[in-house]
């Protein structure tokens, strides 16, 4: 059971989300495919003469805003992934978190930032979309959830994947899930500009390591937190790499310590 | 079995969103709901600064106005209209026709007018409709299909709708499919200014009666003869009307001859 997710580092490229999607939809068994797309969402809202809001990398979400990333992600871009993988073979369906309650979140609290319409995934329903796979059905997420009570929210597209992920790895335990993150590097670099210098397996133990050493550092932290938070959870492996090194099985391997 | 249709009438006044929706909601036992979506599009074409290309009414999809029409139509409109029946108990899960392959369309063939993306339906998939069903899932489906070689197309709503139910009914000729079309008068009119003159029951010979002697006309005709073609294809009634009518059981009746 595979569960991909891509950026916008291969959605805004059209030769690269084809080899993308050449990968997916090949891949055996079960899977799962999750998008982002904030790329197309900020070109979209320029279009449409608003300024993308965003505050350390993280959107803030009003009401035309979530307007637009509803349409963006939820629309133009998950039907016609769907359609793409369609031509494939792949019998996908596009899924928002509302749909069949796939995933709910909640609004987040304002603290010192009012993000807006942001949600915080409160968990995915794993039945739900183990039946849809039994059916015969890829589920296709979009980075938009719901909160029970009518409110869409903007939800992080990493979030999604990796929630995902653990409900579908609890809703049965005797499935091995594999989950990866395609990025831009063909994995976790000891030094970003030796391209090999990518890491080829990390446990807890070894990532407190380069954690306390400095090797890792920055935006790799959250992710590399929340791949082990999945592996603790259930998950069996989370690999994270750029689409050549996951087509060779490759990139880098999070698991839990031996 | 019902399957509800609605149009711009609604979805363009929330007050009467949230009526339909409770309506709907409320339905015993399995339904799908069809919605449209053409003036929220018109108004989000205008909104990039782009002319809506019409001719009889009928919209040109070129690629710009697509990509447009999938944004609002299977983003929008779709998720905002799940998450609405989520929050009404109700387990909604949004479609385009590219989704779960659930309606095959191809591009309209260019005679004196091009289209452009605009699809003519070859089929729904009945049996796929029914399996979400029968996982206590109820489809929502926007008037977006594919033709399976990864190309999306904007196709008319009432044809999504009137496909859907003949799908239905034949995958399970045991269930009785009520199709319903909400639309924004109490019923098919004897006379437009009479809010009285709806007419209760029509069958395929009182029909011919009244197209005849010129007692319906324009746009009803086409309306009709689908509603029709979907009776002689094995949907037990479609029954058309405004919201109020459909909710007292009323609108006007199409069946087969007694």
């Amino acid at each position: 059971m595979i569960i991909l997710k891509i950026g916008g580092n291969i959605l805004n490229k059209p030769g690269a989300l084809a080899e993308a999607l050449d990968y997916f939809a090949a891949l055996k068994g079960p899977a799962i495919l999750v998008h982002g797309g904030g790329r197309k969402a900020s070109e979209v809202i320029a279009a449409m003469g608003m300024e993308p809001k965003m505050i350390d990398g993280r959107r803030i979400t009003d009401a035309a805003t979530l307007e637009i990333v509803t349409m963006v992600y939820g629309g133009l871009i998950n039907k016609q992934v769907v359609a793409d993988l369609q031509a494939r073979g792949r019998n996908a369906i596009g899924l928002s978190g509302a749909d069949g309650n796939a995933i709910l979140a909640e609004k987040r609290p304002v603290k010192t930032i009012d993000y807006g319409f942001a949600g915080d995934v409160l968990g995915a329903d794993g039945e739900m979309l183990w039946r849809l796979l039994d059916a015969g059905l890829t589920p296709v997420l979009c980075p938009i959830t719901h909160d029970g009570n009518g409110q869409l929210l903007n939800t992080n597209a990493d979030t999604i994947a990796n929630e995902t992920a653990i409900a579908i790895a609890r809703a049965r335990p005797e499935e091995q899930v594999s989950l990866r993150y395609c990025f831009e590097f063909p994995g976790v670099m000891r030094d970003i500009k030796d391209a090999d210098s990518w890491i080829p397996e990390l446990v807890p133990n070894s990532y407190a390591g380069f954690k306390a050493d400095g090797t890792i550092v920055g935006g790799m932290i959250p992710k590399l937190d929340n791949a082990f938070a999945a592996v603790a959870a259930g998950v069996e492996e989370v690999v994270i790499g750029d689409l050549p090194a996951l087509r060779a099985g490759e990139g880098t391997r999070c698991m839990e310590n031996k």
